[in-house]
């Protein structure tokens, strides 16, 4: 657990530290500074140190951080040590997309199961993972204690998918659709739309004169 | 263009409410409340008018906003009258999954383009779209005035393609490698990074009651 209560922004850049981290490591680096970790991560280091601060003393004034242990102390905040299997709901194209990649930068995390309506692939397994019929998403979800799902299913299905997967217990959601959804307030969304980011890379690009990089990723 | 310089994170909501009164403009609604276009959002009202803020005055007070002129002028700012095309360098799962997609919600943005090294696709036309081999792509991209660019490849190639894309002329890359690009500063990168996006959601919901909402998306 953190220290204190850290910002979402802080939160959401921690599995950046933790890659490079565990890249330099493998590269037999030691110690890296503020300035190395900042050009390789392209945060500017005054954030990353007030990112830092967050948890407590990490570094030594005029060292720099010491490459294990700080890897480590990362890999611990981010239950490294521990695999979390997800759900995927719609194995379309971007579905099995997903379970190819499986998130193999990250040992950590599995997608485990996918659940579909398409006959051709239920109760079967694709990329080494079982895919059941929707229908058994909620026996599924909770036999397999899933706190974590990605929807991957057209947008005209995304909240009734939703409200199937917090029923059956589901915190996080992972959201692939246009559709902003429902859940109550302790479920946490992380909205993935593709078409929305591409469009405002597009804007910056036609108005880069006029757009202020306040450190929105 | 926007009347002041706007930041970053207020120009990556434009999409956003755009879709929005797009939506509500073909359900035949007049007009729409900040406090309801807060609530399909899902952004508290007070960013919401904040954001709109830059770009002078767009509604009443007591009325709320006029939502033909509403959306026309978020169609104008989005450039939606005219065809964005795209570019997309790696034609494998994930970029297979992105031709297929294409961007299908926003009908000002087209994948017209794909590039890949496999030559059982290189030269042939998938979801409708020519896929060239890696080798023209400078020469493509030129030719076809391309300024914006999907990188879909394995890591290990991202820094390379991004390299021939920005010597071309690219201008915006989203990049869907877990590297960190280097680009001059006039290239704008979008880093899609499904892992870290993933992880920083298993850790807001291990640790959601030491995060604090600071309205990151």
């Amino acid at each position: 657990m953190p220290d204190k209560k850290i910002p979402k922004a802080t939160a959401k850049r921690l599995p950046l530290y933790y890659r490079y981290l565990k890249y330099l490591f493998s590269s037999g680096k030691k110690k890296v500074s503020s300035a190395d970790l900042s050009e390789a991560v392209k945060i500017d280091s005054a954030t990353i140190r007030r990112d830092f601060s967050y948890f407590g003393a990490l570094g030594k004034r005029g060292y720099g951080y010491d490459v294990e242990d700080l890897m480590n102390f990362f890999s611990k905040q981010l239950n490294q040590e521990q695999l979390t299997n997800v759900a995927l709901v719609g194995v379309g194209h971007l579905g099995r997309a997903l379970l190819n990649y499986n998130f193999q930068g990250q040992n950590s995390i599995r997608i485990s199961a996918g659940f579909d309506t398409n006959d051709n692939i239920t109760n079967t397994i694709l990329e080494g993972v079982p895919i059941y019929h929707i229908d058994d998403l909620e026996a599924q979800v909770e036999a397999q204690q899933f706190e974590v799902a990605i929807i991957a299913v057209p947008g005209n299905y995304g909240q009734d998918i939703a409200d199937h997967l917090v029923e059956a217990g589901i915190k996080g959601i992972m959201n692939f659709t246009p559709i902003r959804l429902s859940v109550p307030d302790n479920v946490r969304v992380l909205n993935v739309d593709l078409s929305n980011e591409l469009q405002s890379l597009i804007y910056f690009v036609q108005y880069s004169e006029s757009i202020v990089d306040d450190g929105t990723e």
